[in-house]
């Protein structure tokens, strides 16, 4: 944004507030300073934040936008890693943060209509009421809202059963980057009138359209889950055994992978009690009926042993699932402990190259004299990279960008993919074109340019400078 | 097509045939014919056949189109319903008959990638032997080819637990009208960088991108499965027997549904064994680990009693499910023999509006004398609504129109669309803006002019005349 742009933000003042109230605009330093931030640690200043509490006011907000070119950033609690949410050429932030109502919660048909503003938790806890879950559920779910989930097609461990948000999500209202209103998708959990703009706005990271209404697809709770953790020699028999239990009809509704390396944090930073040569982990859980959960355990360590197996456990009580759990969850305090600006990919290959990728990794670790630790969703070959450096020291810094590098270029040449829930945002937008071909990514761009001929939905994002 | 662009189809032959071979090319009226119809009994004759055997020759025939402007309709094996293979401006079919190959089959990674011209069967024969199966199960599976079933996202009784093909691709290769080689999507589970051009192309019925190849997930065959067959006194009971069956953890595989007409006509023309007072029938199937399915199975049973059950069988033998399933087959051959020319709508409901449906279509049948027999997909609200008239009879046509009519504002005034699987291709492209906002369908229309600028891609379909 140029100053003059934001100098018209500021001059537009007196407009926002008659839109939304006084009570909602934000223009204060001070104040609008806590938006311009997001867990990529990035920052930019908005000149201008507002906080709608109704479509119709959002809509009144993306009008005035495009009627003045203002760069408009929607956001939910920032807690995204991709600076996805900072806005980068300042302009005006939308923040969901007074819109979220439950807009109806339909057990008989399974689904909830919900504002943005409402946080993965309290639809979790609201749902849950009525037996029910919405699958999607990553780490940051406490905090991080259902529009930003959805803007990024965020997951977590359960996507290896239950999907994705586009496997999760039924239609949409939204507001284009001309200020228009359209409804996407349909309450049905079937339907095939148009085009798909469902699945096209879930995760293009708020680009496209400002989500204003999501209708969400909910799950009955299984009855019942067991967990269990296997420890292996090495990360090939872990490997091997995550290949096993993918080819079985029993889908674990999470399985979590933690290398050699993590292990290693894990020992000296806490109490957990593993076995000395312990080289990879896996923690398993599946969930279903009461009835068959002994038959499917069953099934998943019948799969899951293998030559280099050197320990088995399956948890029934809430005491040994903790216990079990405890490891995993020892895993980031430690990481922060040793790096606390660690740099955490999610990049994702087919599960069967998980073994080629971590001894890939391995490599460029020596290469580059980088510790890094590898932990994830085995199940989806979705594997967080965290590089450990010293981000205060320009010599790391510039080693682990070249690094990053190698790490990307490996992971392609394994028919993966750069981001398997994180997204592009700031971070990847240089890289997505290694991914993607010129064609395809044009007609990304144009697409962009049909929804927001005006360039002002979260600019500088997810294409590269080039395009 | 003008006649003029015809001759240039005409006159281009030689061009086409160094493409592809003259033994690829057809041209001679009696040859062409079959390639203009399709299941909606529609048929325009194609001034040339083009059957190409890879992407490369595909991506030349598009060029030339496209060059030249000539209308090009993609085709798999013409049993679509609603025109969508139909060449209604002439010019040129391109046939993926010649495209069957299986490209891979990769067991560990759970995916396979095909041509899109072998068919839904060749595909379920192959990786079953692998133990595994793609979800996705039109009716017309033995005949449909997979190309066919993701350009029309068709689904079948199975979509209420495993989805339909857009939660069944991983990703795609195709050929825009610009005839541009894309690649969408990803060869994982988990992908967010980029749009999510993958599932903007399933459902667009062949206007968007010419599909060449598919990378399909595939799903590990059930150990075991259970068969349920439960008759209700009326629609009403059985319809509450859907919502509570949904309403709880277990999640059939199949939940058909059967109404009171449709069971008389069964008893008419079949030998089925049903109680005298049936209104309505719910076929109900259950799969998992074989421990589990008693129990599931007796999930289902509590959650399908209700006062109005009437009886409640359950087969576990290949003769007793043989036995349940006649019942649900007598039925089309029953519907044939009274009206061989009879209008089969896919409407799709809130699973709790089913009964307002059904009560809705009693009242439409009376008041434009039109018998309408329903069956279909309950679990997903899909019901097949069959108008039996005599198409030989003008005055039918005509108050079959009118019901027609009436039945579509019945379903959207229930919070339904007008299509579960079907699609809209011809027949319900000037019904599209009743469900579809102008705005919103607009901006499909202008994402169609961005794939396809010259308008050659499968054109009069899907959008009304108007736009």
């Amino acid at each position: 944004m140029t100053a003059d742009q934001n100098k018209l933000a500021a001059a537009l003042l007196p407009q926002f507030v008659s839109i939304i109230g006084a009570d909602h605009v934000l223009n204060d330093p001070a104040d609008v300073w806590p938006y311009g931030y997001d867990n990529s640690r990035k920052h930019t200043q908005p000149e201008i934040v507002t906080l709608p509490s109704s479509h119709a006011q959002v809509r009144d907000i993306v009008q005035l936008c495009f009627e003045d070119n203002l760069p408009l950033v929607p956001r939910g609690r920032g807690t995204g890693t991709t600076g996805a949410s900072v806005p980068v050429k300042r302009g005006v932030v939308l923040s969901f943060e007074r819109m979220t109502q439950f807009i109806k919660i339909d057990v008989n048909n399974r689904v909830a209509v919900v504002e943005p503003g409402i946080t993965n938790q309290a639809v979790q806890d609201k749902i849950g009421e009525a037996g029910f879950f919405w699958p999607p559920d990553p780490t940051s779910a406490a905090f991080s809202t259902i529009g930003g989930n959805l803007a990024c097609n965020s997951a977590g461990p359960r996507a290896i059963k239950y999907g994705t948000p586009r496997e999760n999500v039924l239609g949409l209202r939204a507001i284009t980057g001309k200020g228009e209103e359209i409804r996407t998708g349909v309450y049905t959990t079937k339907g095939v009138v148009g085009y798909d703009l469902t699945r096209l706005i879930l995760g293009s990271e708020g680009t496209l359209a400002v989500i204003t209404e999501a209708t969400l697809k909910m799950t009955p709770l299984p009855q019942s889950k067991r967990t269990l953790q296997a420890v292996y020699k090495n990360i090939g028999s872990a490997a091997e055994a995550v290949s096993s239990i993918m080819a079985q009809p029993v889908i674990p509704y999470t399985l979590e992978f933690i290398d050699g390396q993590a292990i290693e944090m894990i020992r000296k930073h806490s109490s957990a009690d593993l076995p000395v040569n312990a080289g990879a982990l896996l923690i398993i859980e599946v969930d279903g009926q009461e009835a068959c959960l002994e038959d499917a355990a069953q099934a998943i360590c019948d799969a899951a042993t293998n030559t280099g197996l050197l320990e088995l456990k399956t948890a029934t009580t809430q005491v040994e699932i903790a216990a079990l759990w405890s490891t995993r969850k020892a895993l980031s305090p430690a990481l922060r402990n040793v790096a606390p600006n660690k740099i955490n990919e999610d990049v994702v290959v087919p599960v069967s190259n998980i073994p080629a990728l971590i001894e890939g990794l391995e490599k460029l670790s020596r290469k580059h004299d980088i510790k890094i630790v590898n932990f994830g969703h085995a199940g989806n070959g979705n594997i967080h990279t965290n590089l450990l450096i010293d981000s205060t020291d320009p010599e790391q810094v510039t080693r682990s960008q070249l690094c990053l590098d190698d790490v990307f270029s490996l992971v392609l040449n394994l028919n993966g993919t750069l981001s398997g829930e994180h997204g592009v945002g700031m971070e990847k937008r240089n890289y997505i074109d290694r991914e993607i071909d010129p064609v395809t990514l044009n007609l990304m761009k144009e697409i962009k340019t049909l929804f927001d001929p005006h360039n002002i939905l979260n600019p500088d994002k997810m294409f590269p400078d080039s395009l």
